[in-house]
């Protein structure tokens, strides 16, 4: 990859694109809110906002590839199956953008990007064995093992959000029962803070009624603010994440774990928390020497610099 | 691998000792009791078993490799960790064997080993995307992911029987919680047949007071007899190994499993429940395909034989 490279990454309520350059720099970036259907015009909105992106960046478009990183099981460029972009399934999104947009485009996991982005030039650079755990609404993955990326049978590696951690346990937008993701994702942040709030633990500022009110972002920004009882949530998510972590590592031996996704972004406050139930939970913990665990360099941008690196190695 | 290469499987009872010749045929074989401690004298023991099938098999120990697969974690060729042989941690096997025989000792892991002969000549054979997953005492695992075998960090990768699927359920030896081999071993099955007997639900001969009962293995029989009751206690095994490899496919995408071990060798008995249980709780099941599910080719003998195989190519 030389020129200028557009990624753009499709999360469950927003859409953020960067344009980066060869060596991972952001040169522009911009979001609009994700579509909210599969139709041709809502995927034109995406198309103009990569379009106004790529201005700002001086990049001509003649000269580029895009990169679309999509949460969900991506086989040629197109969601398969995705509990949070229901309405993108076996929608082109390839050809719709390519058509607006007259670059070459490519549709990939999101975590997928992410793990590419850290991987090439963030948290994740120099390791052999390393996860990429993206923590949003839902939790996405990806894997390099052994110094490689690992696709699996369909291009499907990394669903770990539906490893069953709770078996019959709550039920998650897959079909299934005791998903991680229903216990160590935003979502599920957003219930403990409401179970913490209705049981009288928790004291915040209760914005429920506005529109786009998020209890997991509030609750992150009063556990910053040291509010009694905000810090106590976060322990619940981080009994959680340790518990699929430590599945993750005694399956597959890790040595790094890069949390992206928004709140990957906030690992700070949870991560010593994680490690420290790792520890006492892993078999042969003092044989594996420490897991590094950490947020993305990237940051909740890591998706979209990676789904720029991919699209520009076709 | 020319000559003729000895692999040895030591598990918690009994060691099982192979000759195969370069196409993995099996050219003589022999079993031992499991050495009870670390002593000289207790391995000794084994390598006068691993003498005796040399002999049978024709060959020249002078000429030959020995492979040992150990039920743990190995490094440098030593037991570092294991909970169900921990009298062989840190017991120099390698040393001790390499001089009572004269030949050329490797350590590894037994499911290491076991996948190792599957996918050079038995039901791995070809797969790209495949575990091997033992089913003893306890659960072993070892993957091959993108055609190529995975070996994580320290080499650890594959401890899969101590994934949590219970948090906080029943106590393993490996100091946890809830680990997958206490729902779906050949322990676990002996547990579900005891719970059976002592609830009417199955009617047994119970020979538990005799030596070297096992109600596992009289679990397996009765269920071929067609024993009323005996068939619903392979299906509490088949629903908690559903649900293992279940997690294992949404990871790692996997293509095929192999079942290994003595349990995994009865896998006709259960295999279509297991298999009937994933398809209806994986995530996107219909976008993977079917996943193929089956005894190791060369049944409770595999992890001797790619013990063979491996130590033929240190």
């Amino acid at each position: 990859m030389t020129a200028p490279a557009a990624g753009l990454d499709v999360g469950g309520t927003k859409a953020l694109c960067v344009v980066i350059d060869a060596s991972g720099t952001v040169l522009a970036e911009g979001e609009a809110p994700s579509p909210v259907d599969g139709s041709r015009s809502s995927l034109e909105a995406l198309g103009a906002l990569v379009a106004g992106v790529l201005a700002t960046a001086g990049a001509d478009p003649s000269e580029t590839t895009l990169g679309v990183g999509l949460a969900g099981m991506v086989a040629q460029g197109r969601l398969v199956v995705s509990p949070h972009l229901p309405h993108l399934v076996g929608v082109d999104v390839e050809g719709v953008l390519a058509d607006a947009l007259g670059v070459a485009v490519r549709g990939v996991n999101d975590a997928d990007a992410a793990l590419a982005a850290e991987w090439a030039w963030g948290s994740a650079r120099g390791a052999r064995d390393v996860a990429m755990v993206t923590l949003g609404t839902g939790i996405g993955g990806s894997f390099v093992l052994d110094g490689r990326p690992v696709a699996g049978r369909g291009g499907f590696a990394g669903e770990i959000g539906h490893m069953v951690v709770v078996p019959g346990g709550e039920p998650c937008a897959c079909g299934g029962r005791g998903c991680w993701e229903r216990y160590a994702s935003g979502e599920a942040l957003a219930r403990y803070a409401r179970a913490a709030l209705d049981e009288g633990r928790l004291d915040l500022d209760d914005g429920a009624g506005e529109p786009g009110y998020d209890l997991a972002r509030a609750l992150v920004a009063a556990a910053r603010a040291e509010v009694p009882g905000a810090a106590a949530v976060l322990d619940e998510l981080a009994h959680w994440l340790a518990l699929g972590l430590a599945n993750l590592v005694v399956a597959l031996d890790l040595e790094r774990v890069v949390l992206g996704g928004g709140l990957g972004a906030e690992a700070d406050l949870y991560a010593p928390t994680v490690l420290e139930d790792l520890g006492a939970r892993l078999e042969g913990a003092a044989a594996r020497g420490p897991l590094a665990l950490g947020p993305a360099a990237y940051g909740s941008r890591a998706g979209a610099v990676g789904a720029a690196r991919l699209g520009a190695r076709r």
